[in-house]
């Protein structure tokens, strides 16, 4: 691992990593679908067979990470043992039986003169993925790269930098076997925060950029970043309980939203209830959250029905608890449930419980997230929920992808014309 | 015309606009295509109806533009008379006609546990649209966004600010036809480059950026921006004739491809032709281009074969003449051409021209520019060819819109999700 190194020298490491990147995803391009297959499924045995050494660097990595004090949290998502390297390598099975994006013919027309046009899929180019922890983030996000054509610069934290360099030998031992430029997949080959700040600019050789982990990794990114993201900053997700509501469905659908995982973008952190259900509903839904271990902060009139809520505060309605908390607020209809969405909502997911099929229409219509959701858990918010099969995050960006940005997201197109010698006239 | 701000002013003036454009994307996303449309037609009479104002405004414009010695072709594109009035309210009227992007199901499948999923197109939102003499890409941009539920900032240069001005009362006479809000097209409302810098760094407000003029507006922006910006820098486009080429099509096609328009970005500029084809094809290529005008630029092997071509120099490869000059350049095969392009065209739009079916789709397949052409003349690359209706640029970039730029690249999605009450399991 390299530690220390001069400015200059990362500046000429990160130009190599660019060049290179862009070199193999100019061939990668064109590589058969069976092929990428063939090297996923040999990454896949790869990573099987060397489970002992990517078990040990991540031994390694734990250990040193204990020595720094790491957090539990931290820990446990940095932890890899024989199931999570199982499931690693089972996940580069699945994403080889994915369909192949590139290629798609999107739409196709002819036009008066005769001229055929096709909008076909190709590979955006090369993606950097910035990652925290998790390692197996690179195998996954490697390998979702590899499938939609894209070379991939992996870019790990140092907290997980031996168990990502075990990884991505593993995923370049598949690539290997199909032939395939071991530059389709790279990492950024120092733990120097500097060499992300390079990785940001490299506008000329990089397209897109995944950040996957937390806010504090996010903000710095669309702070710095001069290529585009993919990115959700926030998950303040709503679950607007409609006076068409049925109870039950309400408090099992909002149970699940909230805490099914707290810890997910796609959990609900607000539910909106119609004033007029206060008594019908509401108790059977607190009491639901209750069970299940979850603390209730509710408006003056939530707090008149459920004596033990807490007072929300203002911050309360802008706040992604991502734990086992709620904000809970009586609104006097649809109206003012869209109002209070759209000023307090993330745009990530959103969604309605409502037997009135109008009322879910204007709110679907009018919500503008990425996911609107009827009569349904937030927590669908996810590409494999979606059938996507995989994903590479979730975007609230509006530009290109939004929601799961899955293998069709990783593409872009061309236009193929054919013609028979026209001219076009003056 | 606010000549002279503070600074402090422009920051404050460009915030206003901004949240204000915000408020009326939201509105305008919900607002039904026959009122859009109602907009457009009666935007396009109130600009009929001021015929007189618009002249009259542009009038003072040419003079002061005059004084400040205006080169011969800016001067040009600045000038609007009744033929040039009477375009904009037919442009506005076609678009009009075209259908409404928003709102298409783009997909829509259903999941194994009942959930129904629909992907549809809404609005980008705020688009900032950058521009240059031409006044009437006010209209057209204007009514461009109107159309797709965009808000638009318009920003001209300022010779053409009086001229911008009398168009933009006539588009918001339209909206207030229709009940829409004025701020749904609104004018940058200083002439002061500071104002720019403002509305290219405004991502809260801003969602995508245009710039339409040349390559130092494109420049400028690009190196400034921090909002995605649809754009092509260059149009250094080749046209191959293969060996499998006939040889009246290749003299019709390039002679089309370089001359129809040389100021285009669609324009051929430099002409590839396999070794075998010199004493065939290039001499009734080069004879109908110089009959035209057109000066030729040869390597060496042409001008063996067209003494009176000049010797090419390296940076005629990488030249956008946007000019009656043509540089020409023997290649091996296909290999060679596909090097060659890979290596200097700008990935706007490459042409081959062959009777083997074979070869063109590898080189259809090959080359990663926005558009690639068979046996066409390049000059098709353009929104309208396309059958488009309408296009607000080209983009040679590969985030969310290549090619022309039509109402649906104007669009986003979102995705609708309708359940029975469904709950994610653990």
């Amino acid at each position: 691992m390299l530690e220390t190194n001069s400015q200059t020298e990362i500046a000429s490491i990160m130009q190599t990593l660019g060049s290179q990147a862009r070199v193999a995803a100019a061939a990668l391009a064109q590589v058969p679908t069976e092929v990428k297959n063939q090297a996923l499924r040999a990454a896949a045995s790869a990573i099987r067979d060397s489970e002992a050494e990517i078990i040990a660097a991540n031994a390694a990595d734990v250990a040193a990470a204990d020595e720094r004090g790491i957090s539990g949290a931290m820990r446990d998502r940095l932890i890899l043992n024989p199931d999570r390297v199982e499931a690693m390598a089972k996940g580069l099975e699945d994403i080889a039986n994915l369909p192949d994006p590139v290629g798609r013919v999107m739409a196709e027309w002819e036009r008066p003169n005769g001229l055929q046009f096709q909008r076909v899929a190709v590979p955006l180019g090369v993606i950097g993925i910035i990652f925290e922890s998790r390692p197996n983030v690179a195998a996954d996000a490697g390998a979702l790269c590899l499938k939609s054509g894209n070379a991939a610069i992996l870019r790990g934290g140092s907290e997980s930098y031996r168990s990502v360099q075990e990884i991505l030998k593993a995923l370049q031992a598949g690539l290997a076997v199909a032939g395939i430029d071991a530059n389709a997949i790279q990492m950024i080959p120092t733990t120097d925060r500097a060499a992300v700040g390079h990785l940001l600019t490299m506008s000329d050789d990089v397209d897109v950029i995944v950040p996957r982990g937390g806010k504090g990794l996010i903000e710095r990114v669309t702070a710095e970043s001069r290529i585009p993201v993919f990115k959700h900053l926030d998950g303040i997700n709503h679950t607007y309980v409609h006076a068409g509501a049925n109870p039950d469905m309400a408090a099992q659908v909002v149970l699940n939203a909230k805490m099914r995982r707290t810890g997910i973008c796609g959990a609900t952190e607000t539910v909106l209830i119609d004033k007029n259900l206060l008594v019908s509903h509401l108790p059977g839904i607190v009491a639901a959250l209750q069970e299940a271990g979850c603390e209730i902060r509710g408006d003056a009139s939530v707090q008149a029905i459920i004596p033990d809520a807490v007072l929300a505060k203002d911050e309360d309605w802008d706040t992604e608890y991502l734990d086992a908390i709620v904000s809970i607020r009586a609104v006097s209809g649809l109206e003012a449930a869209l109002e209070h969405i759209a000023a307090h909502s993330s745009h990530h997911t959103d969604a309605i419980i409502t037997d009135d099929a109008e009322a879910a229409e204007v709110f679907l219509n009018a919500v503008d997230s990425a996911i609107v959701v009827h009569n349904a858990s937030t927590q669908y918010a996810d590409g494999g929920e979606f059938g996507f099969g995989a994903e590479i995050g979730i975007s609230t960006g509006r530009f290109h992808a939004r929601g799961p940005v899955g293998l069709e997201q990783l593409t872009s197109y061309k236009y193929k014309v054919r013609g028979s010698g026209q001219t076009r006239p003056a």
